[in-house]
């Protein structure tokens, strides 16, 4: 496969898909743990998955299928966003250290407040990782918003 | 409309932003259905809606309003990162025939889960059709993973 | 910082990067406004964090931090799409006039939609803001389908 351009125009593109990457393949497997515990726990929100599985009466909620779908869902409002933060952000000829340790943070404290969730760690563990991943978003946003200010 | 420079950097791209571009409007599309089915069943979750449209009582759960908002749910679940991936992937040069059936496969499985959902499908005709659209998600993100730690 | 390439490629994108980042940034300030009105309400949604803030009788539900959920909810089902929406639209050499109207209408609306949410403004001003932004994603969304049927 030929080198792709796009990879050749910045020295932070690879970092940055990378760690988004990684970030999305971890959420796909939130996805399939969250199908597994149904399975297990026999607890489903749709007839029909619970007709297939014994009966109606495993249509249901279940705490432990409610706490992987808080996960996915913590995972939506955050991952998303830097997405496309970090994609437009590796555009703006950042300084490469300090982009690349922006992805890292975001990388780890979401890895973090992953594992913090699923095992019920103590408080305030899974809030300390989810800032720890918010904070270099936010500093991508505001870089991005001070950059564009000045070329409109 | 000049040729834009970005459709002609690849051949793969346009296919992408074709299938994608038409999901996010089947996604509208949800959304619009659940908008009526809201106002069909008067069944709303905001009390100021629900003065509206006849008393407070109709602030309510309803089955078939439930069940369109966790087809839209899934779609956030499964679309989103399939923009980001799909995006990236059609810079890499990918083989443009296994690229368009990366995009078609995606396309044709969530097509079928939204039809699957909204008609109460017999299970598991919509587990199915999520892993189907889900499989070339998954190849995607292992391409651009191995692409990118090529380049690292 | 040099000026990037990317910026000069285009004299709409830099309006699109400011109207979008501004709103992941006021999405990321919905997010605040939820965790605050949880340590306000004593309403959390896991038993770790409920513990930790004074036992677990305040692992429970509450309406406004319901409503909170509601509209960082509504956020990611209409904002997420414009982040790809509007990027790749930019590229598409629209007019350039009409372009900036676009991302200025889902600005407004989205804007407007989250002070009726969290302020519980008479019905139908939500809704109207809601379409308000609404239009124009689906406008950008039929311009691009159009645009890259020509070049399949």
């Amino acid at each position: 496969m030929p080198t792709p351009a796009l990879m050749l125009s910045s020295q932070v593109l690879p970092a940055f898909l990378l760690c988004s990457t990684l970030l999305v393949i971890k959420m796909y497997a939130v996805a399939v743990i969250t199908g597994q515990v149904r399975l297990w726990k026999k607890a489903f929100e749709n007839p029909e998955d619970a007709l297939r599985h014994g009966g109606p009466q495993y249509c249901r909620d279940d705490h432990d299928v409610d706490r992987c779908l808080r996960t996915h869902h913590n995972y939506m409002e955050t991952i998303y966003p830097f997405l496309f933060l970090g994609l437009v952000y590796s555009f703006l000829q950042p300084n490469p250290v300090m982009a690349r340790l922006h992805f890292l943070l975001v990388f780890l404290g979401r890895v973090v407040h992953t594992v913090a969730y699923l095992s019920k760690l103590h408080a305030p563990i899974r809030s300390l990782a989810y800032t720890l991943a918010q904070l270099p978003c936010i500093s991508m946003a505001l870089q991005m918003v001070w950059e564009v200010a000045c070329h409109l």
